[in-house]
């Protein structure tokens, strides 16, 4: 029985969006912000950090202008019926910097994180398009290093770049190149999105949190850990395929880039209406990672990871998915379950600290880590 | 029969690359160039001009990385077969200075640009991509006219926008915003491409040239004249699907954006191995655009366009193509035919001038109008 109030389909999914996202308490009261009222009128660094800005950019600027029934801006890709097959594309610009961290570089990170949005969707990786824009008197060697590695990256997910496109902008105006890659994969059978996501799934995440984030910091700010702190900076297609393939009827993917595990979560929540109760002790986080983020003054939820997704299924088959993952990397593990969100709230992040205290967990309405993708 | 000892097939394909592009004389001798070489060790703005530096860059660095059979750098878009439809898909990215522009902005060039290359490729478009490259101070109120000029160029050509990115940089690491569209379209039964042009066919363009490049380097020189010139940025699908609909056996489109005429008709010269002659008194140039050019020392054929094309028909077809096409703009023209080209040379480009003097047309070594589109 829904408990707030949402009227369901057959497939339990909304029939009306039934919570407009907003950022107020929960009771309509809209947090005091105090950032003064002009700095809303330019874009800020924060407005690109994958968190609470990003979002209110998304909605009050993208999603007004382009309403239409396919536009998923939010989400990892959209999913457009062609024929008899249903694809996915997406699109991803990368402006990481600096261009190359301990762990990957701008290429690994243009083609991967393409792939991996096309795999949240539940899709086969198939084409990317690469739109590249080079400031002048970038050395020549350093953007074939970053084709390379975008082509060594490209074979090993199984995707052929098939078209391309070139931009150079006066030096000064740009930060040596950014890329934009998009993609199309197909989506084989199962519909897997955050619609298909019901109270009691688990809630598993596919490694240690926090990696990329800090790796990148850590490099930007001049920091020397006794242990080098590389990206997590991987393609996603081998873990995700076995799941698939085990028979695990996935219901929800998404990996958790800028704005780290704390984003997508709150995201899934706000748009399911339900509530995602997660446990701190069970989310695994490097003790290097650890010192670094208490370092810096960072929360390693919001941190961004490159090569890390959450996964939402049945309960009854998490152990099992667990033990699919486990094969491709460690500190694979089930961090929470779905609830019914209470009939006076939307749906929320509710974490129990490991005092057995439960705290809300919100996106960063501020700018963390700028330029980590 | 075939002048040039290449070998096709029956499709009158060529069964391999008859000729990889080279930049020789036609007898292996390559121009010498003034540039030192290490100025070749960085990318100069020349890289992003679409002439004979842009086309390097993409031979040397990524078609070499990227070899497939689909790849399609070179031309306006893949065409990749999907179950039983055939999709073309296409990239570009927008870095235009100003950004907004007599005739224009970088919003409806960025969709417009994007849907003109899958018309190019004989494609409908369905579905964009947008990708946003923001700078920290951007006015939020610059980006919502942004924003409102693309939904609006969308509507226009009948384009759904349904995924989206957004990045933001710091302060002087970009100019206001990048924009990269990435889109689908579906492509009906026709090929339309290069490898359809046969010796004979009629080349035919959609209007006069030049105004986009001129309209923007006016504007960016502070330039005064007495009549405005507008860029003839368009959305080419009414025309393009005119031609389809009344049975034009289109054999190949190409707009005519960086590098102008010149560059996309050397492009398809090289890439076919065939000649194409064409005469300077049938391509019209308004007057207040001709003075323009001469006052900056710019030759219109290399000079931007972001609403013509030229297009490779029958050469029965050619008036009536014609009178199609006028209905939606002037100075439409039959501007010369495709020949086989000399056994002893590669493709070439060859203008006849008012006096009748043949000269070769080349594309431009250097760079002429930076970050025109």
């Amino acid at each position: 029985m829904e408990k707030n109030n949402v009227t369901r389909d057959s497939a339990n999914r909304p029939t009306t969006h039934p919570c407009p996202p907003d950022h107020s308490d929960g009771n309509g009261v809209f947090p005091v912000c105090p950032v003064p009222h002009a700095a809303n009128q330019t874009i800020q660094m924060a407005h690109g950090g994958g968190g609470r800005r990003s979002r209110e950019l998304l909605e009050n600027c993208f999603l007004s202008a382009f309403a239409n029934p396919a536009l998923n801006f939010l989400h990892d890709g959209a999913v457009l019926e062609v024929g008899e097959e249903t694809l996915a594309f997406s699109t991803d610009s990368h402006v990481v910097s600096p261009l190359f961290f301990p762990g990957g570089d701008i290429g690994k990170l243009a083609v991967w994180g393409t792939v991996n949005d096309l795999l949240m969707c539940g899709a086969q990786p198939l084409w990317l398009s690469a739109g590249f824009i080079l400031e002048e008197g970038l050395p020549m060697e350093t953007l074939q290093r970053v084709v390379d590695s975008m082509r060594t990256a490209a074979l090993e997910s199984g995707v052929t770049l098939v078209t391309g496109d070139t931009k150079v902008v006066d030096r000064g105006k740009g930060d040596g190149l950014y890329i934009n890659t998009s993609g199309i994969g197909r989506i084989a059978c199962r519909e897997v999105g955050p619609a298909r996501i019901r109270p009691g799934d688990a809630v598993l995440i596919s490694g240690d949190l926090a990696r990329h984030g800090i790796a990148v910091m850590a490099l930007r700010e001049g920091l020397d850990f006794e242990n080098e702190i590389a990206s997590d900076c991987a393609c996603l297609a081998r873990p995700v395929q076995a799941l698939f393939e085990a028979g695990i009827d996935v219901h929800c993917l998404r990996d958790l880039t800028r704005g780290g595990l704390a984003s997508a979560l709150v995201e899934i929540a706000t748009d399911t209406c339900m509530d995602c109760r997660i446990e701190e002790t069970s989310i695994s986080v490097d003790p290097t990672v650890r010192g670094a983020c208490e370092l810096l003054g960072l929360d390693p939820l919001h941190v961004a990871n490159e090569g890390r997704f959450v996964a939402f299924l049945p309960p009854e088959q998490a152990e099992k998915a667990c033990s699919i993952l486990a094969t491709f990397e460690s500190s694979v593990a089930i961090i929470g379950t779905v609830t019914p969100s209470s009939p006076d709230t939307r749906g929320r992040v509710i974490l129990k600290s490991p005092i057995g205290v439960d705290r809300i967990v919100d996106m960063l309405s501020g700018e963390q880590l700028p330029r980590i993708c």
